[in-house]
């Protein structure tokens, strides 16, 4: 941490800071410069409140910090990217993973065609919402566990392991009987009870990063389910809340390069909530993988216009077949492989 | 709603959009016009996904919202400001209140000595954390149910009555067991199992604004709780989330005049962490009170450079004391007053 | 400035940094941390462009910068209050300022009616736009040196001060001569050259802080115009550009007071543009007051469902006249006074 | 147009509204919905203030637009893709471009051998700058003409077309007679008396995206320069300015595909101040040119730790040279391919 004193600062000041530093073993080596003097804090130990209670102190400025809040999720922790396990699909191991399916499980036959389809397309692993987060109260929440064992029954006749979301603590050991994947929404990426929760599970976590996080805050986040001792967190960008009201969100494609930069952690994108509109969702994909995501989420929908969620942004399954071939070839430009889906048997 | 057609859209575009608005037994009223044609669509109850819906047909443009989504939390429903009654304190009714006290509960001596000087300086109801939300999960994440009970010891020595955050569905029951109103923080406005709990139990809650929400989002939210025949809400802008560095949060001081407009809801502010700058605390105070807002909640501690949680942001005891009778000046300068703190022995 | 290291970074990485350093005749204070070390740049002169040039260099994770990159505009540099004076009204010394008139100048009979009536009701200076910055190149762009000629008639008449938009250098010196105070507007923070060529003139510039523009950037235009031996700037809040819809700008209540604080130059506020709402002009007129600000300017017109411009936001002249003693009562709550106007022989 | 009533409306609120449309010549078509009256209004001119003066009248909840304000950089006003002519290089024809060089022309040694550097990887033009918008007064502002003279030479010798930045209206005329595009800086993105001086020229134009300009003002803006009948805009994103600090911009991917969707005219992406950050500009000009950008314009500097203006965000000569093979693996995993550079005759 560094104390930057104000130009008007006296000697005293600085004394009086260093008595306090001194409270806490810790030392300030001075760097008296032209203009101002700044304080580098130096211990074992800083107190996390430091910064706040320097403001304080008369002659003080403002204060910077050196190092990152997270430890377990940080590149600096451990150099080796991750690789998540999902019943043998791994995600961040140089194959590019495709998670699709409807936005809500709404019967067994949207489902199960759903399922088919994208299985047959080349898809490794199956989403869709049985708990559903929705602005209004009026709006559909889900199936609930009906639609947990309808996944579960897609899962036993294609092999696609499942990635669904969880809303509550109190859920957590319900979805995770039937969950491969366990999702945490952007709208809970600061559920702080919700992700130690997530975590106490050992389960592979995908963790979407909150609609107006920073990267910074994501990784604190997947640092809250690290610390439960599970090392699973899989790091989702799907957008960001910006002025621009053109797209539903601002699909944040540098987010997946710094993130993979700052953490070990595998990274993947969702385009459908990135951007809103099915149609942007393959351009967006192709960028997705391009620049470096490790996979995709990608809502696809038999019958887009009758969707109970979300239609708006979701593909026609035809439109998710002929988006899988384009995938292959960015995959292959950036000298990776896509992901080949397990065999029955395997999964179940 | 409105569906606005492409300049290229042909009569057998319209004619299929006619047929699905009759599946659902709605009218679409052709108003063609030089440029393009758009279709208000009239009916009994137009379903929520049907905006979605219609961007995937063919010919369509782009769809036009007409309605507010919120019902229960709109002027349009109720006309006349709603006033919540606090242990007889009325939130709404005139005379602003002010909700001061420490971030985080610390210690008995803590809590005891805020909660007298506040209540000295005239503020009307105590506000302290017993469950802290932190983003760091390294950090002190308040002293739980004892915090609760600390509060409640000052509250009967000093009749102030309690606003305290609750954090997950599992609480509720408990933190309504000390606590006068129940506060739902910015991380947790769209934790909807916690807006239906809190709802459930019928009590006074303090809804504050997202740090990424819409007004029209946050109203949604504040509906989620009222349809659990749940009518006392009173609304907490604290700040939004801008590019702007150079505060913590951007208060969002358009956002109090916006909300009364569109609600009948008392509309508060705070001002603590809508600028994350104990200097700042006193004037954009005096400016929410000014705006119209029906009261404040601001962070008070009897050592901020000391304190475990936001000491940055917090008052001293003698600066809080200081800032009251300017804010009667505003109060009495906008033709209201400022709410008289409750006898002890009507709080208790 | 600081260098922070990479917790990798060796011996062999500071010395590469020093020996750079060195060049510079700067010298590097080594502070060693536990978790990481970093380097204090000391010296007479540090170029601006070091800390990019020091992210290239092995070894290092980030630097941060320690001092403003202001000067003139600083409070550091100047800790009175500055006062600019307008034909003897004097700007930011304790009395608020009201600046009334239509966004644009439409007709004789508009503007002198508008000027009349804002004078009457107490305002202290002028506004209209001549030169408006459209959006669209299919809007109004205003009548040009024949709206100055209006403006100076209405002068002439009520004695109020103009205050008035110049967009492009080139016409600096014609608008000057008409004008008492020259704005540049929002989308002109950052033209450069218009601001040298303001400053050159020596004259009051009204500087409106850019739509995305930092407290830093909006001060450091103000740089760019003191800069040139122009100390007579006033700062001007106008709501920023975010997420939030339903109003047109998002009013940085913040920036008022940050700006007071940081700097030594006046600053008002704009609540027309801010809100974009006539309705919410009130309101946040007088929270802006109650910031701190040193005045407002107001969009007000005779007849705004008529109005060429901005007609949406702009106050009826009986409204903006109900609003006056109302701003005068959080003058005095503020411990400050109303700007009285011109006598007509002072100011002409 | 549509006008939304409030639900208290009467029927004398909307015969005052027909009554105002009919003075313009157009008709209002009432939709009665179940909770609100709408009125379609319909004629040959809609002026554009209408929506700003219907916001006035009582009864009026509020107005929504239908149509876009933008024609003829509108894929509905030309559905064919635009391609813009350089020299012979065709921007927006299926090739993707790279234009490459310094921030700034710094030397003739600089330019020189950057320009024979990023020619022999396969750059198609020679980006650089003479005039540099600069956020601080006292940062090198560019070599002017002189670094113009030394671009033409660079040219001269590799046949490498020249793109520059122009900054006020007045420069116009001399970097016109150097530089084969004109470029628009997103500071000056709406300096309208600029727009149209760059529009006049008939000359092709790099218009960038201004830091906080929605996808529609920036259509906007290309529309002021083809209204002076220069149809030769090419779009350029270069990033937002968001509340995320990791970046020096968000890079707005989906910027991208929408401004190809909403116009016709050619969109490339600039992944230099996209990101802020040398080490991100791969992953994301991968990314953009995935998304369907129409080319890239990149820094790169023979040795950025030495730079006078942006190093921390320009690539090595070596490192664009890597990047160069692995933007035609994108290219050609989209069915596009590099635009081929010319030959040094025909440039000149």
């Amino acid at each position: 941490m560094v104390i930057v004193m104000r130009n008007t600062a006296t000697e005293e000041h600085i004394a009086d800071i260093q008595e306090r530093l001194g409270e806490y073993h810790l030392r300030g080596h001075l760097v008296r410069g032209e203009e101002r003097t700044i304080i580098g804090v130096v211990g074992a130990t800083i107190p996390l409140t430091l910064r706040e209670e320097m403001e304080h102190f008369p002659g003080v400025d403002h204060t910077l910090r050196i190092t990152r809040p997270y430890k377990l999720a940080s590149r600096e922790f451990r150099t080796e990217s991750s690789v998540v396990d999902v019943r043998g699909i791994k995600v961040g191991g140089g194959a590019c993973v495709v998670i699709a399916g409807p936005c809500s499980v709404e019967s067994e036959e949207q489902i199960m065609q759903t399922a088919r389809a994208v299985r047959e397309a080349g898809a490794t692993m199956l989403r869709g919402g049985a708990f559903k987060p929705r602005t209004s109260p009026y709006a559909f929440r889900g199936l609930g566990e009906i639609g947990l064992q309808l996944m579960a029954q897609a899962r036993a006749e294609t092999g696609l392991p499942i990635v669904t979301e969880v809303m509550t603590p109190a859920d957590v050991d319900m979805v995770a009987r039937y969950a491969d994947v366990l999702q945490v929404g952007a709208r809970n990426m600061q559920n702080y009870q919700l992700l130690e929760e997530v975590g106490r599970t050992g389960m592979p976590v995908l963790l979407k990063r909150g609609m107006a996080a920073t990267i910074e805050e994501w990784l604190l986040s997947a640092e809250y389910i690290m610390n439960q001792d599970n090392p699973n967190v899989i790091l989702c960008e799907r957008g960001i809340r910006t002025y621009e009201t053109a797209t539903r969100n601002t699909m944040d494609i540098n987010a997946i390069a710094v993130a993979k930069r700052l953490s070990h952690l595998p990274v993947i994108a969702d385009p459908s909530h990135g951007t809103g509109k099915w149609y942007l969702v393959p351009p967006i994909s192709l960028a997705a993988l391009a620049a470096g995501a490790d996979g995709l989420i990608i809502e696809a929908h038999p019958d887009p216009d009758r969707a109970v969620s979300d239609g708006g942004q979701s593909l026609t399954l035809e439109n998710f077949a002929t988006l899988m071939p384009r995938l292959r070839a960015i995959a292959e430009a950036t000298d990776r492989t896509m992901a080949t889906p397990l065999e029955v048997a395997v999964a179940v």
